[in-house]
């Protein structure tokens, strides 16, 4: 028997199997550090330990997108090893907080599972976990990619596609900040005097500065996430494949769009849910990333007066800036858009 | 209104106003380890909280360009995003030592502003402050920068330029290190046997590496400083612009050259003040950058029988080696020269 | 006097010398999480705070490489300055765990010299050792360089070449590991059911997954251990030189196949020793790094119970993948292997 990892295949992931994932990862300031240094987000409550304590946080929490990439990396070895694509995400609940010292275990249960009619692939469906070191839920969502099948002559186990919310509702992220005393915030050291009510239902918002990615940037964040995904380091085996060259993380895609909207959104500095995500096509290095948004609801959150939610859907793109907003058209997507991705975001009323 | 940030043009300053700059920023660990790893800066005092413990300080101190390059970040999106060019610092002060944990924030008041005869740009001076989170002034400079009108045909306030110091006196940064006990800094440790009095006025070292620059690093960096900077991120944007590349960070070849300068100056742990500072011709990644340095002069710090104080001028060069000490000439600088950079350090006698 | 430091030439070292080396560091949780952005190392005892206190750590302790490159560094500027090459290490024993708040600082003695034939180099032996703040050996290992004469007409001393020991002995490294209490080792967490008793000697095992080096990489590992070897930083000199480009330091070569072992040896989270190592050729970036390990030995540890010994032969490439296992032939190496590592490693049983 092998003693390397050789992944699951299709035939491998039965439905309600559940996968404990390996590497616990204490998160530090170190982890922030580079977070900062590869994304430049200067959302002011992660930043500043003085500025989360004002606001009631013990200290700065952990960056929502990097809690994601930890616990998502760490599912890569069990889940996507010999996925030939990620599909998508939903319902992606961040819980608690996680604070440098805390550590970051995963593990995902199978949902569906449904065979390609090309008799090759397969699409798995998982639910991923992330725990802290006291057992708190800190992080679950919803991922489908698709997988290749060890054997083509296997058999297909019974389709059985699970059914999941089109949106997370906002009693869900409720608490995930605590209550902020009335002029706790500063809108002058957050950077912005847009509050929740100054944003329209429907406005769109270019984030004007674009950011050009670098082998060693993204190789240096996969690495940091853990993620093994094969396609992301080994410039020998790529320059044969179907791109001839390293593909970019999409969580780092995701990142980078993220520390962009600061430029319109400097008070939503948390990210309460993942409606979902969409990588619409792949990014590499040398390419330069620019992103908009679009305010697609504007609903308080039950039981605060303190904060409201504001749902997001944000493009990212590659070598294009964004002052047209480009999205989806009648065809599908605009040119060089390579990420869709809905989420709510949490911000001061 | 815009809901993003389009940055203060010419017309916007007002002598006298105040900016309280956004995202504080907590210094730790993590930073200290990134900035070792981008500049493999090797003073013992930043190094080892033991030697920095033996000489009196309480743990290791951030380095003092950490805590410039944060500060500096910090105004770059009121004062510097529609600049043309960063024109020069002076009068810049190193006041209390910062320590991880430490969170920094700043302000910036406007000293001066002047109209170019083109009608199309002005020079603002401004002093940026940094303090901690109790409120101590860590950092004090003056810069001035050339920046775009936001109308051509808008008219000009009366030009105002402020006095400012041509050197920062000694008595001013006298307090910003501990008295050292006689013996307890270790020349083994430190690297070097020379103190205050070996150096002389007028002596001039070569600092003999060379570093080359990659983008992966210099955008690293100055996201890691939260510089939003628009040069230096963006090659979509840059491809078309006026070098046809990204520029490296000014405050990046400031570090490497002063990280170069442990060659010959390794006891030299503390930035007591910048007295002046140019870029002369901008950096891109690919160059090698080289330094040199002259001992301009030497001067006893009041009160302190401990510590003296050499005022250097250090020159650094792209792609030219410093063995024949590159710096000015009839003409104005030598060919390569990128960095002028006028300071106090603090060493013992 | 030059105030720059030239460095040791041949004559320079004497049978016996002692040699304290700059620059004590500070290990951080910042080093820790760079450490994890270069390599994507996944020991679970080394990422883990919870995972090493589960086994009886206080903590999760410092990469033992990590702890190896940081001593090393300290001794370039002393030992290999002017060195041509590194001709290999041998004795290389891991005795105290390192936590993040250590200070590391470091000293060599000299154990050898002899004169090459040539007249213009000589092999200098050198025993250096690494301590913490409390003046704990943490680390000792021999190595051997080949340094320039200063002036090749210079009368050779003595030669005279220290007796190194083939491997080390596991009684040395007995108790560099907390007792592992029964069921306190969770191989899920780890990422691997392979134990002890799972490797046959002479099994070997590819590590399938290849990763990519770039410039920005090495330089930015090289600067983090503060080593200063010339050859990793500088293009505009490299370029005139032997190769036409920089060199990778060697340890990162180290660094990048322990990581990819990680795969075949999950379990295997402690270097006990390294017995012997070799860069058989250098590495270029941009260049994809392969590894597979052959099992020598496997041994109990004296008094242990808990865990026992594995000695492996790590051999990693260059743009070759190892799945037909290339490393010795008749005529030396195999095309492309560009590391030979001997080394115990420690492993659950």
């Amino acid at each position: 028997m092998s003693k390397t990892n050789p992944g699951n295949f299709f035939e491998d992931f039965r439905i309600g199997q559940e996968i404990r994932h390996a590497t616990p990862r204490t998160v530090t300031v170190g982890d922030v550090a580079l977070y900062t240094a590869l994304y430049g987000s200067r959302f002011a409550l992660q930043s500043s330990d003085a500025f989360a304590e004002a606001v009631g946080y013990p200290r700065a929490p952990i960056d929502d997108l990097l809690v994601f990439h930890i616990v998502f990396g760490k599912t890569v070895p069990d889940i996507s090893l010999n996925a030939v694509a990620n599909l998508g995400y939903a319902d992606c609940r961040f819980l608690q907080p996680v604070f440098p010292g805390d550590t970051l275990s995963a593990r995902s249960q199978v949902l569906g599972v449904k065979e390609n009619s090309n008799g090759k692939t397969g699409v798995v469906y998982v639910r991923s976990e992330g725990f802290n070191q006291t057992g708190d839920l800190v992080l679950s969502y919803a991922r489908w990619v698709m997988v290749k099948k060890r054997d083509d002559a296997s058999q297909a186990p019974e389709a059985q596609i699970p059914a999941l919310p089109d949106r997370v509702a906002p009693e869900h992220f409720a608490h995930v900040c605590p209550p902020l005393e009335a002029g706790s915030w500063n809108d002058d050291l957050a950077g912005s005097s847009f509050r929740w009510h100054d944003y329209e239902v429907g406005e769109r918002i270019d984030h004007v500065d674009g950011v050009t990615v670098e082998e060693a940037e993204h190789m240096l964040a996969a690495r940091l996430y853990q993620n093994t995904a094969k396609g992301h380091f080994n410039q020998f085996s790529e320059s044969k494949g179907r791109f001839g060259r390293r593909l970019v993380y999409g969580g780092h895609v995701i990142s980078l769009a993220r520390a962009l909207s600061f430029n319109g959104f400097a008070n939503a500095a948390r990210i309460g849910a993942i409606n979902g995500g969409r990588h619409i096509a792949p990014l590499f290095a040398g390419a330069t990333v620019f992103a908009w948004s679009q305010v697609q609801d504007r609903q308080p959150v039950p039981g605060r007066e303190d904060v409201g939610a504001l749902r997001l859907l944000t493009y990212a793109t590659s070598d294009r800036p964004c002052d047209d907003f480009p999205g989806r058209n009648e065809t599908g997507f605009a040119e060089a858009v390579i990420l869709e991705l809905d989420y709510w975001v949490l911000i001061p009323r």
